[in-house]
């Protein structure tokens, strides 16, 4: 199949990029490296240095012996997303293109109003060139467990029943998000959601919670197929950020209580739901909705899960409760469903000490780079 | 109280200004002319050619002895925001700046993008600009009724409390719009109701019908003091498109069966409604929501009000069933809740054939200015 994945420089995107060619789908990539002039600007470089797209796609190229085309380029210009959707002809898109940051987008009016006017405008540009060149291919865009936020019901996989003075209606599982980064993913459902109707575009958006992780199949520990690897509070996730907190000395920053409890997943499992969802696509006229996580934690399990697999490797690992820049329950009911996923046949990789222990052993090689000042930020929701 | 009207020079903005202004309110407005700027691009003139807003407000100036301030800039543009909130100090601000029209937002890509930018941009500019300079003013945001679709529930008045699996939530009532324009509202009530609840802002959004009418209290039938009058497909609204219709002798214009019911209000109950709200302001981190329109009825029965009246101006009006180029349902269950402004005080002004004859026989002193071919332009939603 030909994918292309915009995005396709970013933690997830270049580990999909590989992961898709490896399966035998013909790849292209388009990122215009926004996320690295942000971490860049903001001062949170990751861990370790990554290669640019075109050096990547040889060293992978060299690795697999498969080619992955790249295009540079600002998805926001209709001109460079006609071109490369005429020229690609993709039957699978895979839509990561977003400024993904949701502490990034609370930073101040300009990173408010980037968040907005990026997601938004890329989104758009691609359903247009999609119903104009590739009215068939399959959209499958990264969504986020945070468009839910944490309503006191179960969080069912993207659409509800509504029984309502004897009467009933299926809607979209109502959302309310914690950030502008949030928000712009639940406009960006809306938007989707509004041109199926009309257009009978075929989408899939996957509600994923946060991921962790480092190593994928395709990579291995090769340095230059590695994602980046951000551990600073702005684009680092937050299982990333306590391995290299606690690798580093540092005590693992919980905000406020630690009862938030999301659902996360490896970066493996990121890679084969999408793959998954590429190959068994959505029908024409749907937008299909998966909840994209393997297993829930709150922020103080992951704590200590981090905590316990220090002390495997002899690290005295601290934690301390600090007051939450965020706006957030730290209390909730949690109980989302994912199923869609598993049916379509994705075997989890759970979260394990092996797994941490792995990881941290990794960024121990890396530990005279971590600098404290990236680690907590303090960008605050208020 | 000192009101600041964004987008004060279209079809509610001007009637609005001066309403407030009459209440002794201290009125300011400001307006790009995009509005103006997109009928003559369209090629859809109104019915009679309106001054501009400095001469509207010299004409107010001349007949009440009040002053109406204008400020003419594009609201895209924040340092255009910033200024106009720091001079005039707003204390309620009433946001109409939006790209208003459904079939202009389905025209073609550049007018959706136009739509999607202007709407989601101006109201993001003026959310930093009200945090920044003026946190305790209320805004009253113009939403549409055209939000919440036509879902087989009742409408509930912004909100839901749904019950699942033995809990309960209150969530704001599910969205799913039938175009671009009102999904750009979904978004815009999303971004408000975001910011509300982390910054505390003032909001009331009022979820507006069709509005029809071409008179206030204000205004008489002073033509330097009426608004805008469309009646071609893409700027008019159903009820003054077919009094024209009717006037020129072109049948009325129903699209497909004509079962699709909307609740419908005069330009006059609109003044009142934004007047009351702003009179009795949201709490400090208050989304308040209410359905603004005073009485519902489907096309066909639009139709057949306009023809009755007709037949007392001994005209002889025919209605056409064309094929609808919208796509939406021609047959839906609609009961939408409406108590909230009637019980801040609103006191209908409801269609009579007085209304409708009044109406028709102002419309007729312009009769050799309606031009035929603007009247059903075909802007198809597939």
């Amino acid at each position: 199949m030909r994918i292309l994945i915009l995005g396709g420089d970013g933690y997830l995107g270049w580990p999909t990029a590989m992961n898709l060619s490896a399966s035998g789908h013909n790849v292209a990539v388009a990122d215009n490296y926004l996320r690295r002039r942000l971490y860049r600007e903001e001062n949170v470089e990751p861990l370790w240095t990554v290669p640019n797209l075109h050096d990547r796609s040889a060293a992978w190229k060299n690795k697999s012996g498969q080619a992955i085309k790249v295009y540079i380029g600002d998805l926001r210009e209709w001109e460079f997303v006609e071109e490369i959707i005429r020229k690609f002809e993709p039957q699978g898109i895979v839509h990561y293109a977003e400024q993904p940051s949701a502490p990034y987008s609370m930073l101040n009016r300009k990173a408010a109003m980037l968040t907005l006017s990026n997601n938004l405008t890329v989104t758009a540009n691609l359903i247009f060139a999609t119903r104009e060149y590739c009215p068939d291919a399959h959209i499958v865009k990264l969504g986020t467990m945070g468009e839910y936020g944490t309503p006191n019901i179960d969080i069912e996989e993207g659409w509800i029943e509504v029984d309502h003075k004897g009467r009933r209606q299926k809607f979209l599982f109502p959302r309310q998000a914690g950030s502008l980064y949030h928000t712009t993913k639940i406009m960006d459902t809306d938007l989707l959601w509004f041109y199926t109707r009309i257009w009978n575009l075929r989408v899939t958006d996957l509600m994923q919670g946060p991921v962790y992780g480092i190593f994928t199949e395709e990579s291995g520990n090769d340095c230059s197929l590695l994602p980046f690897f951000n551990y600073d509070e702005i684009f680092g996730t937050v299982l990333n950020r306590f391995v290299v907190q606690a690798v580093a000395g540092y005590p693992l920053t919980v905000y406020g209580r630690g009862g938030q409890t999301r659902g996360y997943l490896n970066l493996i499992d990121t890679l084969n739901c999408v793959r998954l969802s590429l190959e068994t696509p959505a029908q024409k006229g749907e937008l299909r909705i998966f909840n994209q996580f393997t297993e829930t934690f709150s922020v103080n399990q992951l704590a200590e899960r981090v905590q316990q697999a220090g002390r495997a490797m002899s690290l005295n690992v601290t934690i301390q409760h600090i007051d939450n820049p965020r706006l957030e329950a730290e209390e909730h009911h949690y109980n989302p469903a994912h199923t869609g996923l598993i049916d379509l046949g994705l075997e989890p990789h759970y979260l394990s000490e092996d797994v941490l222990i792995r990881m941290m052993q990794f960024v121990q090689k890396h530990k005279e780079k971590v600098s404290g000042d990236k680690i907590f930020k303090k960008v605050t929701w208020s």
